[in-house]
């Protein structure tokens, strides 16, 4: 696979922004949030998104140029309306409200509506970590979940992302899909011809099925847990509860209202909201003890957890965040492999809009 | 089996509560929260632990006359310290401040250290609906489960409760541990000498086991996801931020020092903090959007999942909360059954105390 450095591709991107239009600012965070996906390994998440992005902006379902606006608050809490803006730039814009009213009042929580797509749940999270706040970050997304013991997709992949910062040590990061595995894995197994593990994929009668293509072919994705006997309605309680904290405190489509990602398939006719939603929080640490004690405790559990004793088979016992820490380490110096399909897609965006495409490494 | 009533459980527990020094007001909402787990039909929480309380108290490992306190606060975050007293005291007393809070600037978070266990996560959660508050309530507990990969016992069940009020319909309220099963279900399995489902326990080297008493020959609980697959990752990420929010945000302990419940078992002689930790928070619906449209899209939110289509073999797709409230309404018109063994128990208790225990119904 070729590849591509981080800032050739965010620079591509930025371009791509800028030709519909979006304000130089808002192009410059959409391209940083977007390529910090690949950067950290989040393939289907990044750039390979890009056209997606463009084509509903042709569609007239993204305004470039958005009057994200605060349209309720208290001193801890918000609401904001995202004005149909790309969501890599709504959510750091509700982010930052949070985390000022971390600041003033020691935590912030703030709900967003009539948002899309925005990228990474860790993008946001993290944005706290560098204030020494704990951040969190949530969104809905277009429904490829069934709830335990229904046929009906009701549920986005529903992400939950909690970044806690720590003294010497890394951060901790959390930043996981609500089902048992992600949509991109199973875009992997299809690629590969391969069975999907039981536990990912329920059929179109809500049978448990190892197709690979049983999500496209009416049926679902499974909640974390997989099936009730290992507690897939837990999975489907924090779907839900990142499907309400998002949309139903917010006034964004819930459910089965959800607007898809993909142009091609219409948004429903009867929206019981704006948009899709997010629910970002912050909490200051020395809101609840002083720093350092707080940066040491956080330091021992995270050698505790690191260095305890390893099972056969693995290589090491890992700390949320890790694994996107090294792969970004990695990428950082050596490069962005992009899959051909990507390349050529993304071709295509430089020829529509006569940007240049970048050379690889 | 025997049945009682819940007032006379409730009854028969204040008197024990009473007999080892709790105030009366103490003994009462002890006994309350206690019995709202067999009510719920949660019975490995209720009354079943009353002797295992009792046990700590002989052992000078529970305070009956705790001084708790507010120990450090900003208007909306607060760390309280139980000064050793049962949780079941304890945990109200901050989630009351969280509620005072979230009433003042919209929300409120509180973390505890110090405590002990505090009984059901959900009946915490659950304060905050009679006042329009979304609700959360999340307690570390001794260790029985091991992270991805790891051979060692690092975090407790760490549960979750989320409670969310809705206009017609009865809540949401979402009460589980962050592992795959909780300990209670494994204890039955052993009664029956049945084995347990694959991703459920690992054994002392860390491999997979049916052996439904692997637990107590060495292995571990696995995490929501019961193996790498199928997203184990995901439920030690969750129980991770369980005991940080509960223990290393407030001073309590964490990871492999959170003191085992069981009297016979000593707590570690090297604490990194005091007793186990808890995190309470509230949110006011009202601080992000009218709560009549909150409640109205709440309650559409619920009739659209609870009337989707329902697979072959299942009864009806349930809303958390579904299974406890119908177990409540049953067990509070026909009694709360006991079995055998939890009636000798109790009535050893009764003649220790010479307390009265009540008949059955």
């Amino acid at each position: 696979m070729n590849k591509y450095s981080f800032d050739d591709l965010k620079n591509f991107t930025f371009n791509v922004l800028k030709s519909i239009g979006c304000p130089d600012e808002d192009a410059q965070l959409g391209a940083e949030v977007l390529i910090s996906a690949d950067s950290r390994g989040i393939d289907s998440h990044g750039v390979a998104r890009l056209s997606g992005y463009v084509r509903l902006w042709d569609a007239g379902r993204i305004n470039a140029t958005p009057d994200i606006k605060l349209v309720h608050e208290t001193p801890t809490t918000g609401v904001v309306d995202g004005d149909g803006g790309l969501g890599l730039v709504v959510a750091p814009f509700a982010m930052k409200i949070a985390m000022e009213k971390a600041k003033q009042y020691g935590s912030g929580w703030v709900s967003v509506r009539n948002s899309n797509h925005y990228g990474i749940a860790g993008y946001h999270s993290m944005m706290a970590l560098e204030q020494d706040m704990i951040g969190m970050s949530m969104t809905n997304a277009s429904p490829l979940v069934a709830p335990t013991f229904s046929k009906s997709r009701l549920l986005g992949t529903n992400p939950i992302s909690v970044a806690i910062p720590a003294g010497q040590e890394p951060p901790f990061v959390a930043d996981m899909a609500t089902t048992t595995a992600a949509n991109g894995k199973l875009e992997i197994l299809q690629r590969k011809q391969e069975e999907a593990p039981l536990g990912w994929v329920q059929d179109q009668a809500g049978q448990p099925t190892q197709n690979a293509f049983g999500v496209k072919e009416g049926g679902a994705l499974l909640p974390l847990g997989g099936n009730r006997t290992n507690g897939s309605h837990k999975g489907y309680a924090l779907s839900s509860i990142v499907d309400i904290f998002s949309a139903v405190l917010s006034g964004a489509n819930y459910g089965p209202w959800v607007p898809p990602f993909v142009s091609f398939l219409a948004p429903p006719d009867d929206p019981v909201g704006s948009g899709i939603g997010h629910f970002l929080g912050a909490m200051r640490v020395d809101a609840f003890r002083p720093k350092e004690d707080f940066f040491n405790h956080m330091d021992n559990w995270i050698r505790t957890f690191r260095d305890s004793e390893v099972i056969d088979g693995a290589d090491k016992v890992l700390i949320p965040g890790d694994p996107e820490r090294a792969m970004e380490a990695e990428r950082l110096s050596n490069g962005i492999p992009l899959l051909g399909p990507v390349e050529t897609d993304l071709k295509a965006l430089a020829d529509k809009f006569s940007v240049k495409f970048p050379s690889s490494l």
